[in-house]
């Protein structure tokens, strides 16, 4: 495998960076190629603003996503943009790997998908008809990929349980799940969570480390998170509504956007 | 009333420009006080890092939460960090506005609250016991102001609905409405969202700042999304799993965190 891991954490020595070299050694002994993204040590660049698009005229509107579009079809976006759309297509494989700030990707991360994720590259791709809506959620530049987050957070793993006051830590990573890895084609992979990082001790960095390992072996062969993909008949088109006959009309929610599967077929999965 | 709104576009001409004067129009109009932090203009820096925090020693290891407390205390932190506190302080109300970029705020407003969002500031405060799990989620220092969120997206109303491909909209802005904005006390207002701003003609904008503007009246007087408050005895302590006679125990996700009401009180309230 290829494995490209894009690494967000501003100090080398921290828990975070020990783990992402637990799961480089592992990868790496089981003769996989792995490239880093480590944006703090690259000084990357958050902001999208008109630097991103220097074939903007001066005094032109920036209109984000058509400058994004025309940009990447001119081949003019900037270096470091298209040095890491690169190392995407490369890789069959994307680990994000982040520390949980504010139940959310630190600034950098998110600048990094803001600006690499370009108008006709993660988005704008494919036809839009009454039978299809652009490639996306389950199509997409990188279908047949996979892709995982590695997050680590200060916080109890009781406060993000599914009655727990911060919300389920699986909705709160829906957006990035769903919304920036599934959107543009990536089968995603369960998150690995470590909770509480402060208060690791030796013997907690030693089995997280050992989960750590366990879960980059199993990269090629885990079962991705089922989400239902967009043209496939699930949503009508173009309200791309849930059809009424999927779950419970009366329910709402991320959780809709799985597909439920009969408790025989899952039995026989897990199984397998 | 005192109202910072945080403005992260980096189009000045852009419809989400627009829609910011029109809002503060309407405030002033009103004999409000507004102060404007506009990122992209303030050239705001987006990544935590050591530069945030200078009397860290060159090998000491950065620990975010820890070096941020520190610096807190001895009023250490970078000017613009101070700035924006100061402002936090001054205002009794907060608006963030931004458009929707892969389901969450441009990096640059995120690099804001990764930033701003100091320990011993917005998080870090107050004593824990086994009553009282530091004063966050309905109590802190914002307690007692008003914030809300005003968003642009390109993308349809319907996608974002209750049953629409992206969750619904107040799911995906629960981590930031709940987690950004009712963590550290204020009261949450309902978001004003507006959906296909590329497609909106001069008449579509008239009617969106007329919906606006009455939006900006209200501020004082509309009710607040009523989050659970942490410390009032709907949550277990330490766990802060949510009391199983609260809602459904067979049901999770973010809208547990949010009071039900019985119906002739909502009723009531209505018709207030």
């Amino acid at each position: 495998m290829k494995i490209l891991l894009v690494f967000a954490h501003p100090e080398p020595e921290s828990l975070a960076a020990s783990l992402r070299d637990v799961a480089i050694r592992e990868l790496e002994a089981a003769g996989h190629e792995v490239k880093v993204s480590d944006l703090y040590a690259m000084r990357w660049r958050s902001e999208v603003d008109r630097s991103d698009f220097p074939l903007l005229a001066a005094n032109d509107r920036l209109r984000v996503a058509q400058a994004s579009g025309e940009a990447f079809e001119a081949q003019s976006l900037t270096e470091d943009v298209k040095a890491e759309q690169e190392k995407l297509l490369w890789a069959d494989t994307l680990i994000l790997q982040f520390p949980l700030w504010w139940y959310s990707m630190p600034a950098i991360l998110k600048g990094w998908v803001d600006r690499v994720y370009a108008y006709g590259f993660a988005y704008g791709v494919g036809e839009h008809s009454d039978k299809h809506w652009g490639d996306r959620f389950g199509e997409g530049t990188f279908a047949g990929k996979r892709a995982m987050l590695i997050v680590t957070t200060g916080g109890w793993e009781e406060h993000y349980s599914p009655r727990g006051i911060n919300g389920p830590i699986d909705d709160l990573l829906f957006p990035i799940n769903h919304g920036i890895l599934y959107y543009p084609g990536y089968d995603v992979l369960p998150s690995f969570v470590t909770y509480r990082v402060d208060k690791l001790d030796a013997r907690g960095f030693k089995e997280i480390s050992f989960a750590l390992r366990e879960r980059m072996r199993s990269l090629e062969t885990v079962e991705p998170i089922p989400y239902r993909s967009q043209n496939a008949g699930d949503y009508f088109i173009p309200s791309l509504h849930l059809r009424p006959e999927l779950e419970d009309p009366n329910t709402s929610g991320f959780r809709l956007h799985l597909r439920s599967e009969p408790r025989e077929a899952a039995v026989e999965r897990r199984r397998a």
